[in-house]
């Protein structure tokens, strides 16, 4: 059985947020994602994925669509394909995040 | 921007356990799964989707492809498509877990 415990794999980096891959398929992937004070995810966005983010332990100010709003712990946001998105820990302590994508970007055929 | 929170939205029935739906597209659903004590989700099996499960709060004993463990906060698992699966909450507390699969399996064209 493939169990990972999120607590356990999160990590974080004084340099820069940290993205630890727990489970990947064609089908989707699933990160935890590590955001210390201060650290961002810049703005992404995937063409036809799409994407749901949950609050593990901490607080951020998520952007999708143009807006922003402070999220906490066990708040989770879903991102329509398409839509720029990015996270930032405006706060003092860590910031953990579960991140789900599907398909997997990686494996979406791309338009060129 | 589409934002839930699992602990307000989640739900308990003496009766039975209470699954919510938090988003769904085509491509995925993430609901959120309601437990109480003795409680369980009978066996299921998504021919062609993926799913993770996450326990936002209690333990609960998961099976899939014919092994049993006893997981709690924090831990995750994945289910890849095809693999017979089902939790039980054995304990005294209320379990909250969060399940996502993807694609929709509502979605996906049936084998007939």
């Amino acid at each position: 059985m493939d169990v990972r415990n999120v607590a356990d794999a999160r990590r974080f980096s004084p340099d820069k947020g940290v993205r630890v891959p727990l489970f990947e398929s064609e089908r989707m992937f699933c990160d935890v994602l590590g955001l210390g004070p201060g650290q961002e995810r810049p703005p992404v966005a995937h063409e036809e994925s799409d994407a749901v983010y949950y609050v593990v332990e901490g607080r951020g100010d998520f952007t999708a669509g143009g807006v922003t709003r402070a999220l906490g712990e066990k708040d989770a946001v879903r991102v329509p394909a398409g839509q720029v998105h990015a996270v930032r820990n405006g706060g003092t302590g860590n910031l953990t995040i579960l991140v789900l994508a599907a398909p997997h970007p990686n494996y979406v055929s791309r338009r060129v």
